[in-house]
């Protein structure tokens, strides 16, 4: 049993999840693949600082997060701040060889995100981005799916992101809606999703074009004030695609898409077979087989179930529900064992850099209105 | 090419309804199977007796019913009358050596329907009852998959029809409120359609145990009339049977199922693979193959398609909706084959017996609170 | 009650279609709004052209078009040839008076569909075409939905119509394959039923910007044949589009994907509520109304009822299916009452030309990779 | 804070999953209501005594579960044993003064469970049985339209509890299937759950009528063996209910329901709105109101949101997924508050003794084929 000092930056809403995660792998996976050591937290908020101190049980707490990039008892940094402090907090603790465990997206910018990307592999420690759908065992068994050759010579991929958290016009501006702090809208908080799962299943985009739209420009300056201020970034983006193997993609998302919720919806057609995931419908993948009979072929509705990775660390029998916080957990393990194991991981900073990558070829055709490389 | 001159009786709705069939099924199937000749039409009504002449082409017209099965010009009697009537103009029809052709159910008593069933048998003529749902490919499909062992031993039939037609307790009582104008209630208006369905895939049932309601005791003598009048039968019937086969089955039927609109449903599940089906959602079949490589099981959705019964009457491609009407046609198709061809059809007047004396038995149940076998 | 005097040009599977549908409207309305009469019907193929007479009725036949369009005894010249020979035959036919029924396309390029709408215009005859998506009462209802700013302002319109009848690569090359015969590929084939309700529903759009694929570019010359022909045009086209009312479009159509049937699919999401339409389940559809109670939101699903327009000539009671060709019948309904009273109809041969150079400005964009203005 | 000193006996995948719970409740509802502490585990295998100890954190273990019902450092006694033993460890703990916090059912007869119940009653401490679908948001937001009349008076209930865990007949012979062990089968298993949430929304049940089928009567006594062994209890029950309220109840299970993962599906109808679940679509209600304009009258697909108890605590938004074992969580919760702050809870042992009684009438309808009072 390998233990894992945790340094922790940012104990909002994020920050707890992680540590939830941090404590429940232990739990279901046993103290193998390392145990986490809850040594100090960091949050400017002070009082938000002790609550997580008490819930969690960390040893110390700080305002300061210096204090734990730099803390000689700290093993891993785990980043689960506002976007835009992602990229000083890691560099910072990639200097000081901690392995780094940060929040997606990686940055709020593709020359951030390759800076640490390029430092990350220099000093050879674990590097990992929660990109945490990559741990969805739906995304794990349409990936194994398209990788097999199950699907054919895939020709097509359509996904959507939508929910509708920004519909409310009377909503005010928030960090989400500046681009300092956030560097893009609906595409960086929403696409940035559904761009991990397809780079996991479908690999690189090498082409894009886009469009998007700001469907509510202007947003009081705080809750029920008159004073309007510019919203800055865009509610809807959507994109076409050309993937490296020759695919065709079309993909969107929109924070003001009303009556979604969770809609990240995609569907995948190969010559040989379909799929098609509704993050919404959490427990159930459709898919397509063209070998099946003809008089009864038709898209399957295969509820999650233990062949597929990840879902059995939770339920030893098929169809019963899994949850969004899960896969917080997931990630864990597969960081966790990383660690202490040396296991292979997908999500390192290469990869999330490559999400950032794409997000600023989609930005940059939205504004010149054609197609732009990705790199 | 032979022409069947039709003799309709009842030119109401359903009246329509066979007529468009009768004369739609020559132009998808080519005057081979035969040709309908509109030679008489007899309702009570005078002037709906009119209309049916100028719109659908009647040669001559009559007020009685006894014209039409005493004519010598008339092949094929078609009875579409309110269903209190199916005994007396079916009975004239076979004792005047007429092929009949008699809208469900058959008759409204057991006794009656056996009486015809044999008259019928004896007589040698053509008998035919319109339970339509047993020309839907759907339902013709899943027979077959019953039949042929597909599905393995059978264990369960599982089965509603409901309906919210007669939720809203303002409508005033009709005939279908009376016992002696409609044998019974929900069970004979709905649940007979789903009757037939088991009937037609599972064969006959041995035994039953009921349970009914009348949610509305009393309505309107008229509309908006404040004098009010008994509700005489079910507005819902529910009942356990076990099969000649072995089977388990649970069946029930409401008219004041609120939110349901035409939702006959059913799934049955067998050693090897399970089916369910839904009349709200026609165009698609959902069925479980056991066989299937357990990471990838799942019900599939099965569009109707060209490799089902009867489909491809209507689209050369699956996944095209085809109406419920269409069913009237085929039935049609399947009738004239029968007189023109001899070829054998299931819907014969024995069919029709069946199911009334499941219907008599389940009545009965539901008044005894016990067990009783079906004959 | 009027006579309508029918001389239809084409007698294959399309031409059966239009005289079915012509025929049963009189059945469904009544005699009120026109009766066909079946004079004359063309083509070239002798034994086609005897079988449709056989069977529908038609008083002569000919094997030359041009007798039809002269006849003096026809009102309406009824066109259902190969799309290629759409121009020619309208062109004749309005040059001589005659009101003019063509299936959709209206021809197989905006120059020719330009022509003939101007022509038709300028005649002062019914010029109508056949898209017969528009006569969908789920159609109509979702128009009235959005026209009557039930649903807001819509921000976002997204749609696919996909087919897998193409995916099989040993099916030779047909005409559908070939430019001058047939215009383009799944484009016209499929994406024009899309475009015919975005263009009936969400009025015109001002610009797209378009990519397509030729997935199997070769085929066979024949049937088993070894030696292969080029395919001229897209297997799959996707495109982005600006309304003229500001909203952003996603459109998309394939003719090989992988498990689609008849997936024409759409969602037009408003700023107060939301719909969602699938042909493949033709009898629902989903609707969101922002205005519901937070708790109790969710997508409804509405089956098809008497209050849309056109569903209850068939059916006098909610969620019973209608059937793809019923919308012929409505056509056909709408088609009569233009002619007999005089009434609007919104299938006219300008709406077959904004089609049309739609459909031309989508084909200009993925050869020229930008956004290009239609029209 | 307030510190409950936990003693588990069992420690098998039940016990793990409750304490999982009993440790994550502290992390998403803070200390104010209650913290576990890990005194000591019982299990009579002490290799799995000693994992749990090490994952969870014990204090001490001990093979004897009389040391933890009679351990004074003790405030809560969690039983998580087989079935068969829950009676007599409860009955220990009560004796002793503890409060209880029993997984279901209470016991494996209602004789059993009525003795425990009084002496719960009795002592007056806290006795959970945990019976986790009544902590299912979904369930409670069903409850609430129930009660607060939102479906008008309730008309019918219609669920079923569908498995195909045991379908493979080469499985073994396990307690599940042993009377002494198990009490009965599929309809304990299984139908108890369904019964939990039926009792939670509708209520008492005045009496019921049953049917049950052993589908494989023998099974190998071992993997692979040829030895064969009886299986003395139900694979499928369905029964017919009378509900206290008059409503109707139709209920069935199935352990070898082919196809089926975790199929508990229920619907409701009422007089003004109507609602279905199904646990394999966790996530979502389908809800229908009657009250809504005719045209646009469906069934909404509502999507778990904040304002249905319980799920806030672990999603700030609708739409996201919270799982099976989030339930358990939930359940810790309303144990705890009602051990700390004496808020009422609905699944004491009296509601496990209500179960329990109506297994009872069930299994022996089953046997007398008639109509059997529950109580």
């Amino acid at each position: 049993m390998e233990e894992i000092r945790i340094g922790l930056v940012g104990s909002g809403w994020m920050g707890k999840a992680h540590s939830s995660a941090l404590a429940d792998a232990q739990m279901l996976f046993g103290p193998e693949c390392g145990v986490a050591k809850f040594v100090v937290v960091a949050d400017s908020n002070e009082a938000a600082d002790k609550a997580a101190q008490e819930k969690i049980g960390f040893e110390r707490i700080t305002t300061d997060w210096r204090d734990v990039v730099t803390a000689p008892d700290v093993d891993l940094v785990d980043i689960a701040t506002p976007n835009a402090f992602h990229y000083e907090v890691a560099k910072a603790a990639l200097a000081n060889g901690k392995n780094v465990y940060c929040e997606k997206p990686l940055s709020i910018s593709a020359a951030e995100s390759r800076e640490l990307a390029e430092l990350a592999a220099q000093k050879g420690v674990i590097n990992y981005v929660g990109f945490n759908n990559t741990m969805n065992p739906a995304n794990a068994y349409v990936r194994e799916l398209v990788q097999s050759g199950a699907l054919g010579k895939i020709m097509r991929f359509t996904g959507t992101y939508d929910q509708d958290q920004l519909l409310d016009e009377s909503l005010p501006i928030t960090w989400r809606h500046i681009n300092k702090l956030a560097g893009c809208g609906a595409l960086g908080d929403l696409g940035s999703h559904l761009l991990s799962i397809s780079q996991f299943i479908m690999g690189d985009i090498a082409k894009v074009n886009a469009m998007s739209t700001v469907v509510f420009p202007k947003r009081p300056k705080a809750p029920g004030s008159s004073e309007m201020a510019d919203v800055e970034n865009e509610d809807i983006m959507t994109f076409m695609a050309e993937y490296a193997n020759g695919a065709i993609g079309t993909i969107a998302c929109s924070r003001v898409a009303t009556g979604r919720k969770n809609y990240l919806c995609y569907e995948i057609q190969g010559t040989k077979g379909s799929v098609r995931y509704d993050l919404e419908r959490m427990g159930e993948v459709q898919v397509y087989f063209q070998s099946d009979d003809e008089r009864d072929r038709g898209f399957r509705t295969v509820l999650l179930n233990p062949q597929m990775k990840g879902y059995s660390a939770f339920q030893p029998a098929g169809g019963i529900s899994i949850a969004y916080n899960d896969m917080k957990i997931l990630e864990v393990h597969e960081l966790f064992s990383a660690i202490t194991q040396g296991t292979p991981y997908a999500c390192n900073f290469e990869f999330g850099y490559k999400i950032d990558r794409t997000v600023a070829a989609v930005l940059e055709s939205a504004k010149t209105h054609a197609w732009v490389d990705v790199e």
